[in-house]
């Protein structure tokens, strides 16, 4: 029960944290909470200290439920871990432990060491699966240096993004184009082909409560032949992925307009090589990949023969059937020749939004 | 709670009792059920004598929950309403009007007309809408002479019923597979292209506790190309759709197989035609399209222009992604241009079958 109000608060955190993951925490003192904090934004402080801090009465003899292990190094506050031990709190609960080296484990021997009692959840309960999931990509982050990767698309029932003369606005209803947007709102990044650019000149905005949070936009853009007045170019929070073939006029022209870019290949761009640039330099967690036939079929095709390329799919599916042999499928791209050889998610979550479905499957846990 | 136990009793005959309707009846003494009954099969008794026979103790002064107004007609059985008067019955409550013409309202009439109290149940309540909906293939075909069609297809997550290189088997699991096959047999007939027959070689059968029942099987073969040794035409359930391009020589094949075949056009098969001809002289009511691309394709082109020829879609949607532009889609055909103009669901439910999703969408509601 506290542990479900602790994911309750780590979840107000989802979006805003990274490169920190998400954490809440509770204090209880006799069956009460009598405090209750989460991490609010990067660099603030974090879950623990702000539950102590909102701490009712004294905390001497209480028990903290945290989603996370507690830290023990210095980032960009105190190890929290100091924090608990000088506050003379009796017991820690902990959801999971982090996959951050420096902690992993070392935050939970600490506490040990310091007379507090410290316990982790069960793996098998459902409090763990929950905080497991929205962990995702903080995890995978961590342990590969490689951004969480979600494809999504609006599709008709039959598996299409546009008809056969391009038109595809809009397959899905007003209500889950909203929760898409929040959904791209709480990744760090979007990617999209120059396709979908030229033909929707689409802004990539954060939305909602995340209205003014800096989401980068990522464009592929093979030979830099995008016409820079376009709305995705409107402020410099924008990165183009090209390869060897972009001609020098048009390197120029994104010079020129102040739009950074970069090859990842000779004539074809290494998506684990984009990956590791954007988790490395841009320090993005979660990726947003909002294809795009293209796009999405591009990302299959290489996540057939490296997994660590595609983690969830999001699907928002319209009770539509759009038809025609040449309508564009949601998923381009080469494909496979047998059933077997696909690409397998192995859980699935559905929910009705407004008309549509919302789909969610899941490839890899890390 | 009676009328819910009535619905219980009607859907063990959903099914059986095609061209007649699945009835459940109830009858209630002193608030306690003292008889069940349910039409069990054509030309059964009905759920009203079956109910009144298996009553333990006199029904005099009893309230009968009946899910259709009670016949007045003789057909295969004498009138229940005779029946019902005979019987002492004080009550009836009736979930829904019966769209046969020699029924409509008049069943109600005779039973008020003897002094017996009669009610409707609500046209909002969730036992009505429960009733209507598995009632639909019975209504079209009273009211229109046409059967009810499903669309059914087991599709990839991006909406493929085969990879590039036409391997299909098998995109969904066997849970999903074995309930598609019920629903099948659930219907009286299932119909499929000769692409299908020629690629898959499929026997079409019925299944499950309805393994006996005699499901026509409806071909479209529009030269009739198809080889007559096909495990399709073991038996002579079977009917073939041609159109006038079939040869004499194929013709010839076909009598000699003692195949029963017809056309329906001089070029391209008239579905509405064919329609008309299964609902009279099939008695067909409920019509299990398990396209092929192509007559997915054939039936949605044509229901854009003709709301009749799709009533209701039922895709089992796997957790695969089989990718690639040339990828069979599980609607071809011609399509539409603009996303307004597509073929729209109005109810949509969903459930897990295995880890597949069963998505039904119905288009139609008589």
């Amino acid at each position: 029960m506290f542990m479900q109000r602790a994911i309750q608060l780590a979840k107000k955190g989802i979006g805003h944290t990274s490169p920190n993951p998400s954490v809440g925490a509770v204090l209880v003192k006799d069956g009460q909470i009598v405090g209750e904090g989460w991490h609010k934004k990067y660099g603030g402080p974090h879950a623990e200290v702000m539950a102590i801090d909102k701490a009712k009465f004294g905390v001497q003899g209480a028990t903290m439920y945290v989603t996370l292990e507690p830290c023990c190094h210095f980032g960009k506050t105190p190890p929290c871990t100091d924090l608990l031990v000088s506050s003379g709190i009796r017991k820690v609960v902990i959801g999971m432990k982090d996959s951050f080296p420096k902690v992993y484990g070392k935050g939970y021997d600490i506490l040990k060491k310091n007379n507090i009692e410290v316990e982790y959840i069960s793996k098998n309960s459902v409090d763990y699966k929950e905080i497991n999931i929205f962990m995702q990509s903080y995890f995978k982050w961590m342990t590969t240096g490689l951004p969480y990767v979600t494809l999504k698309a609006g599709v008709s029932l039959d598996g299409r993004v546009a008809t056969k003369t391009g038109q595809s606005q809009w397959i899905t209803g007003e209500k889950a184009r909203k929760d898409a947007r929040i959904e791209r709102s709480m990744c760090d990044a979007v990617l999209v082909g120059s396709g979908t650019v030229r033909a929707d000149n689409p802004e990539l905005a954060s939305h909602g409560k995340f209205k003014k949070k800096n989401l980068l936009r990522v464009i592929i853009d093979p030979t830099l032949d995008l016409d820079t007045n376009l709305d995705v170019f409107r402020d410099q929070n924008v990165f183009v992925v090209c390869t060897n073939l972009a001609s020098e006029k048009n390197k120029n022209k994104f010079q020129k307009a102040m739009v950074e870019f970069k090859s990842f290949g000779p004539k074809k761009v290494s998506l684990k090589k984009l990956l590791q640039y954007l988790g490395k330099e841009y320090n993005i967690q979660h990726l947003y990949v909002e294809g795009g036939s293209g796009t999405h079929g591009y990302f299959v095709d290489d996540a057939l023969l490296d997994p660590l390329l595609v983690d969830r799919v999001l699907f928002y599916i319209a009770p539509k059937i759009i038809g025609g042999v040449s309508a564009v499928p949601v998923v381009g791209g080469r494909g496979v020749g047998g059933v077997d050889k696909s690409l397998i998610l192995n859980t699935v979550k559905t929910e009705m939004v407004g008309e549509d479905v919302k789909y969610q499957g899941y490839k890899n846990l890390y």
